[in-house]
């Protein structure tokens, strides 16, 4: 019986099989869920059609907890979770799991007198549902990998780009403050203008008026852009990399024409 | 009869020949056309030369009709296309055909008793008159290759563009409804913001006044950058090396000299 | 006597000699002149030092025409002109010839009684000047080499952008000019909507405000971003490309270890 | 004792060691100084626990004054400053002794008499403590290397970035001026309009509004964008490159399989 049930849940590789319209059955559900997040924030739909979302929201929640149960049961069966106890309380610490918990976790708390106010924010992990999908998505597989190769580059550039903003804000909000005093009103407001500068959004809200300013935000402007765009042509070059190489795995040398056969 | 009004309608490769000067005439014609589309929404163009436009449409919608007729007429000389009417039924529903369909059908509408209003918004589709020549352009075989060898990557950065706005216009939502209940009203409203904000527009008419909305858009700006440029650098990557190919088809061996023949 | 002004004037490769001197010179008398229409720009400036300018300009344009005269009258030297008359003609038609005199023809052309109006439009061709340093620009020679290489590339992504910037203009017009008839008043008009929202730029001056125009521009912005950055990424691949060729022609085979010698 | 000193200053690479938890104070102590102007520039905070801060500012100069001087005074120990007074000045004048000296300068200027508005402005340099932090990070290697690699390719573009930028402002002066004489009062004003919109920025506060005005902002914003993006493409290739060479260092022959030791 548990063994079934942990077949079911599992990711089926072969479509057609019970195991792969459960796996059909609760990626639609998660979709479903987050179309309906994304509905009911409208308020005339909420107005006329608050009651089917809550009927919905319900019915949700009660398949995701059914869902998490049985999950958490059938941990053992995964080699890695073996032991009894133990491997349960393992998996579900796992990302995975606590995502699975976080997804349903803020319809229960108001059973364990949790305040109405932090409730209402708590809403907004619902939006978590779908990171459920995470567990069929083989592209994060790729991604992860990309991550992982390129996360040297990626660290430093981080660091380099929060090193520039410290530095341009602090320089533009000595530079400014006198002129504008209500939007460069200390550095911390300044970090906005700066972000929204560097990653050339500039909506147009704050913007420099001295000449002094004008000169510092046109060279941050230069320096930033390309230090923001670094992790780009980086991660760029990582995913182009990895998913040719699947492609190269059968080519011809060059000099002497023999097939590599590269593992 | 119908095999010179199929060789006419072909695409010519010898400049100077019957045919070459037919393709240049409806070039010549399809790009007047979508001149006089953008001119005559001029109002003071339309209202003292609206006439000649006018006349000009009748003559345009003519030919085309014509065109599409013969093309129509003479699709069975095409190999693919054999059968005498199951063959035109096929060739009628190739893009290229529809397009072609597409182009004059607007014109012919009102006689079938169409709405006037829906009337008015189907002129838009004047505007694929400049599909039309998708036909003569050896460029976009290019593009297709290109798109097509990318296809994973770009899907991949599609999903996950998507994916990041559905949650960026959701935590926002929650965090900026309160401060600007007109401008982040629900969230596909706020989902205006984020597509505006991650593909670096930032127009600035819709923009978070919160500290944490603030820090949200600023974290979701620096993320969303990377994932828009994604395609971008993957599909430049992609005509760099298609294009080059063509080059190096021909290359001599580093190292021995001899000429290496590629596929 | 011509020999030795075709000498002075060449561009010299051996600092401190004559011909470098009278190099250095012109150089430096660009880009002041290139400085001065800057400053002379600024209304205080040319409140107070107008008459400065002004014999500064008068100077630079004897100059520069003795400088066009002389390499006018020494063209037969270089073996491309040998003739004595076409070849002069043959060079005064190049562009950089072409060039040296539209940096001074402004100032002369009152005497040919042209109207003062048009010769007030005419100075802005003084920064012409500037393009003077083209002659000493080692670096052009780069930027020729790959853009002529990238040619195709180049070619095909102005051509979709132009493209995509009409489809987009024709559709966005019929979509939001009822809803803005000012902004968005004729096709032309929207183009400027359409090239700033797709080289990212976005003042905030004219965007969509009708739900199905923001969808359009979302989509227009995503896939114009990528088109309009095809060419930054196939022109960074050619700077690379022909940068670490020189670099690489000394290089070792990886199989065997020898020393490989390109052309 | 001096080169106990000298031992304890120097990067220590052995976590544990008297010389790592040195290292790992002033690391902090720059950290928090840094984070000390930025929640001082708060105005709430200044007011309220203004002299906290007042008092960690006292206690950062001395321990940062007391590091220098014993820097400045083991000089000698390291073989490249060896000669004894002669060392020390050289020493003195290297980047990151200057930087050292800049951290703590504006503390002691008042006691020299200088002026106190001329004062609040050095405060701004402060943030230069940040940049001590160089002596720390590895990472900067890496990005020193890369850039003295691309030296070249940077500085054609920033030459070609600033040729389009005078060009463009000039045009954009002469054609924009008559129309709004406020925003595009002079060239150097226009650059401002020019460094927001090649950068793409736009923050909307300058734009043209004549039909030629745009039709020039639209060329020069595709242009321009090409040439502000080179850099990044080149910096961006060049850690690829850089970091992968670390990986490649060890890799087997495609053909042969044996171990290729590059240098």
């Amino acid at each position: 019986m548990r063994k079934r049930v942990y077949k079911l849940l599992s990711v089926s590789k072969t479509p057609g099989d019970l195991s792969w319209y459960v796996d059909a059955f609760i990626i639609t559900l998660i979709l479903l869920n987050v179309v309906a997040v994304i509905l009911v924030s409208i308020e005339s739909v909420r107005i006329e059609f608050g009651n089917y979302f809550l009927l919905f929201e319900y019915f949700s929640v009660v398949v995701f907890t059914i869902e998490y149960l049985l999950r958490l049961w059938t941990a053992n069966l995964n080699p890695t979770y073996k032991k009894p106890i133990i491997g349960n309380i393992k998996y579900a610490l796992t990302p995975l799991a606590i995502i699975d918990l976080l997804a349903v976790l803020p319809f229960f708390l108001p059973f364990f007198g949790v305040d109405l106010r932090l409730l209402r924010f708590l809403r907004v992990f619902r939006v978590f549902r779908l990171l459920k999908l995470a567990r069929y998505m083989v592209a994060l597989d790729l991604i992860n990998r990309v991550i992982s190769k390129k996360k040297e580059e990626l660290v430093i550039s981080f660091i380099l780009t929060g090193f520039l903003l410290v530095v341009a804000a602090t320089f533009m909000y000595y530079v400014e403050n006198n002129a504008q005093p209500d939007k460069f009103s200390s550095i911390p407001e300044t970090m906005w203008w700066g972000i929204i500068t560097v990653t050339t959004v500039g909506y147009g809200d704050v913007y420099p008026i001295t000449p002094l300013g004008r000169f510092l935000a046109g060279i941050i402007a230069i320096i930033g852009i390309g230090l923001v765009a670094l992790p780009t042509g980086i991660l760029a070059a990582g995913f182009s990399n990895e998913l040719s190489q699947g492609q190269q795995k059968n080519q011809r040398c060059p000099t002497c024409g023999q097939l590599i056969r590269k593992k």
